[in-house]
């Protein structure tokens, strides 16, 4: 297997940080962003999409999308299970990583990429132009506010996002979370709850992936 | 088990045509979203997030989002795979049903919640108030003209959304064409491939649901 990663983006980051967690290592290859490799007529062979992370089997198949990718990892590797232990457990973790994915990280993608000038006309990932629409990026940080303050309330009756399982739903809320600095946007000193969680998760080693 | 449902609305349809293709009966009460009863005390004891659907089990536990539900029920009724046969499947349909429901499902959703009188104020589901952004609603009908032509070209090489394996993304991709008509907009009738298939999963009675 290859995994095709962007060490500076927070989608890919998600990945890396559950094959740390299971100890995973798979050849990686990084594909340059900045410089927009992901467009180039190569890596669309990849996948057309023009998005990382991928995941190409050593059939050439390539699976795309973060939860997908993580998801077929956890199916493989089934030991130190991040996606739950039962079904019920399953379910809940899928609910709410579903509710962070839209709530944090599409949230701070929708506020960064629809104010950033090198953004200008690819307000969205994948291979259609869009233009910025400045009040989606100031609709993105309101949706921020109230990210943080669901989270902080959510983490009074939880140590992690679901109850004191560590889970791939803490993944995708810490990737969000440190994503949402690019928007200028940190949790509020007086959330207690967010930030003994952050903090929590922090110090795993598998975050410095 | 009891299943919270709006008859009229697109994302429970999901679950709905889920249940029916694998012939799962559940209990199922009407919410009435016309006037508002997912924000009532009673509803949001049952779900706080004030969405349909739900599916509350026998000891209490509501389980929510459309997918996590749809999960759920694969697991307890495995009969009739819907998300996958294997491993590789399996990351496929989910990769691609991720794109569809971003790119058809929330591209409606956007299409429609920033446009119509009633919604004003309401851009977003779940508790939070968001102002409706014109700019998105049309972004949105941008987004579903591209939805539509993607669909079209990648139907012309498989039969189903992945291959000619019916999985849950062709429920997702049915639902949002069909969802689409409430921005006015339907599939060109140009693009043969896509209506072949549309026809194909019109005709399942499990479109009935």
């Amino acid at each position: 297997m290859k995994f095709y990663d962007c060490a500076t983006a927070p989608s890919p980051r998600r990945v890396r940080i559950l094959m740390a967690e299971k100890g995973i290592e798979i050849e990686t290859v990084q594909v340059d962003l900045m410089n927009g490799e992901q467009m180039s007529e190569a890596f669309r062979k990849i996948n057309p999409l023009g998005e990382v992370p991928v995941l190409e089997l050593d059939d050439g198949t390539s699976l795309t999308q973060v939860m997908a990718i993580c998801r077929y990892l956890e199916e493989i590797y089934p030991d130190i299970p991040l996606f739950g232990r039962d079904p019920v457990e399953r379910a809940r973790v899928d609910s709410i990583n579903d509710q962070l994915q839209a709530n944090g990280m599409v949230a701070v993608m929708e506020a960064f990429r629809n104010a950033t000038p090198g953004f200008v006309n690819r307000a969205m990932p994948g291979p259609h132009n869009y233009e910025q629409i400045p009040a989606l990026s100031e609709r993105g940080k309101l949706r921020l506010d109230n990210f943080f303050s669901d989270l902080e309330a959510h983490l009074a009756n939880n140590q992690y996002m679901v109850d004191d399982y560590f889970s791939v739903a803490d993944i995708t809320a810490f990737a969000a979370v440190e994503f949402a600095r690019w928007v200028k946007k940190s949790v509020p000193e007086e959330y207690s709850n967010l930030l003994r969680w952050y903090q929590q998760v922090k110090q795993r080693p598998s975050t410095a992936a």
